[in-house]
């Protein structure tokens, strides 16, 4: 377990040590749940009140907050106190799971795969014909990687995934467990007899940027032709799904269970909240947000902000809402007066 | 295939034997598909009358339903059908699939992990450092446990799951396959430069009561600090996500595809239907009841029953829809009348 | 790579060939990115002007389109472009990931299975008990199949899927990466002491037709007594949730993200929306289509087209809508006029 007195934490932070602790600190937690030697933080002036009970040994509070010094226990005042808790996070992040060979005697890695130096392979794990691994990529046991595929340097890929043929993920990126990258597309078309349907083969791929992350069981589709594309810096949370040749600009949020259908596209910096759906061939533009549970029907332009189901300007979607409050207090007034 | 008399299963389900049968039972099935030598039950009257045509040689029926007997047909009378039913389904469970040796000899088992009496491994599994398992674990083939994590006695993984590293599951859980425990919560902040964002690390865990299922292709997520928790006796069915830092209380209900987002936090009993989101940092009371694919944004106390998005109260749901219907009716005697 | 003459396929598509090119076609694009090797196709006239900037070789376009002929640059006209096309695509398929062995080494495959002529198991599968794999099964790397399932000739599992026991899978199917067939229903009775829940088994199976795909991390529960059944032809896309005894009639479609509660009966030829939920029990008449993310709890009869939460004729649904952003703006026009 790491350990770090009050100095080694603000030496990171950057912050102003208030008052001063000797206790070694073990970790950061929740200003409820914190023990006498943890770190815990304030981000709200409505939370402080709480830190006369709070049994932390140092705290980090944003710039607004004032607090009375506690004997032995430590404040550090800092702009901003959500990233500084990220940061001290960092320091306590502990190495992951070991391999004890680089490359696991039980992996099957095809003869004509490139593996970078630095690579590691866990049990279990499948290589096919000419993958390519780049330098210091780390895929945990029973990850799938199929034929002509190529991996960007550094990447993680856990336990589980599977990446089919042909497509291309980037570097620093990571893959959770149990995704699923470059199935086929769903397109089928009618049979000639018309009773029943074709498949349509998808011969494209899937193109993932720089940086990006690919949640738990989430799925990327292939494209019909050319790819789905990802671009870097994009974080996709956990069930989330993809469609075929969906196109995604840098730095998209999609949070868990949300879904593009096919032929989406969307500019850089779009969020999508958990559990919304984007109709095929709607192209929202930079910056658009899309409000949880939301589906979307219609192309939005640059920093559009839209919710609710067709979505639609979020503040006329709230509108909504408040009208349909008032219709139903009136219905109950009609009844019982 | 195991075969019991009616009165085998009339001392199991302890009900008033009305007639009998000489048919030895081979298992029991829905009205409307029973063969000769099934038994079959009748919860409600209005399904009485299908008794004359069906073939069952036995039928199980509430306290109060009447049926006219027919030779060779047993009845029995119960007080709960359905429970009845339960029970003689468990009589007629035969054995899941065979281990022939109990830890298969393709498993990967860390030197340092230790292994429970009695438990089972399959082909192709993984056992991380430190890992422990209880007493009677039973891992089918293909599953994936990596460091530190241990799981308590007579719990059963299916194929494909994926246990990350540090999580600490309870006794007598049941697993799905492909089901995702202990990824990374889904955390970013903004680069010091604006133009990317930084992964927060989730050096947190996930804790797992007894008597827990989670379904297939369902994920719990890592807590960001200490752990995202679930009561003993949950159940969570297929395609549910659970997001980091998410609290459920004792034996509550999660039906398939539906999710909550980070730091939710639910009461004992809670029921969230199919499809239904909970948004982050909600708490929801005891025996609260939230509506299929709900989307729940507010706090509610202890035995709400809430509805739609955004989820209120459900009889003022129910109201909503009964007035935009009769807007779309007086709309249409507009337009033609 | 695959190359053909514009009469190789023209040949295949059996359109008017209008004006012709001597470049070989090396793959099918999009029309905004297609390249000087490649077929592109038009399917409405709104398209047809980007023809003359595109650098395709190639187009296929409907009958009811007119292009200026470009020198070497052939014209296909044919009924329908989109069928064309799909033809087009089948002529460049590329064989997928290829087996060097045809069985595997590190395949555990129990004694008593039987393997069919012609069948491919590739790296880290494992074959149950009694398991009966028909002719030409291809099964790529770590694909669980548990004991006594039978999966018919030609069909394709995808790695990561797991079948659990005892399921029926007919010929010519493809399942995707991570799928989970068979894993128990979900269905619970209070404890005696009613302070607890008791797993009620599900002693059924999974039965699959012919031709049906089942999409990559989707689920297919198995039924309480027994089969949740799809019939021939269906067509299931990524995540999607298929709850035990529900049973699917012929080439019925459900989109990603969607969902069928327990004992949901669908006629042929259902199309379910992304995102759509239907309630257990709810039974929907053939050709039925089902908006994305409606909610169905009732009943619908052959061909209805339903939407909404709750979904109701589609007709109506539009209705509501355009109740609801008049009501917006009559209320906007009273705060500020």
């Amino acid at each position: 377990m790491k350990t770090f007195t009050i100095q080694q934490i603000n030496d990171v932070i950057k912050g102003e040590l208030l008052s001063n602790t000797t206790q070694l600190i073990t970790g950061p937690e929740q200003l409820e749940q914190a023990g006498e030697s943890q770190i815990t933080f304030i981000g709200h002036k409505k939370y402080a009140k709480s830190w006369d009970t709070c049994k932390a040994c140092a705290v980090i509070i944003n710039a607004d907050i004032e607090l009375t010094p506690i004997d032995n226990k430590a404040i550090i005042k800092v702009k901003n106190a959500d990233v500084a808790m990220a940061m001290v996070l960092e320091m306590f992040v502990e190495e992951g799971p070991v391999f004890d060979t680089a490359i696991h005697p039980t992996a099957t890695i095809h003869a004509t795969a490139t593996i970078g130096e630095g690579c590691q392979i866990g049990a279990g794990c499948y290589i096919g014909k000419n993958v390519v691994l780049g330098k210091g990529v780390t895929l945990y046991p029973n990850v799938t990687i199929l034929d002509e595929t190529s991996i960007g340097a550094a990447t993680t890929i856990w336990s589980g995934s599977v990446i089919r043929e042909k497509c291309v993920i980037g570097a620093y990126c990571i893959i959770h467990p149990n995704a699923t990258i470059g199935a086929d597309g769903f397109g089928f078309r009618p049979s000639p007899d018309g009773r029943g349907l074709i498949k349509i083969p998808h011969i494209g791929n899937v193109v993932i940027g720089n940086g990006v992350e690919i949640g738990a069981n989430s799925c990327v589709d292939r494209g019909k032709f050319s790819a789905t594309t990802i671009g870097d810096g994009c974080k996709i949370d956990n069930l989330v799904q993809i469609g075929h040749n969906s196109k995604m600009g840098r730095c998209c949020i999609m949070a868990g269970s949300s879904g593009l259908a096919g032929s989406v596209t969307l500019g850089d910096g779009v969020i999508v909240g958990g559990g919304a759906c984007i109709s095929d061939h709607v192209t929202l533009g930079n910056g658009v947000q899309v409000g949880g549970q939301s589906g979307v029907i219609n192309n939005f332009s640059d920093g559009a902000k839209v919710l609710g189901y067709p979505a639609i300007d979020s503040r006329d979607a709230l509108k909504q809402w408040v009208i349909l409050r008032k219709l139903v207090k009136e219905s109950k007034s009609h009844n019982y007066s």
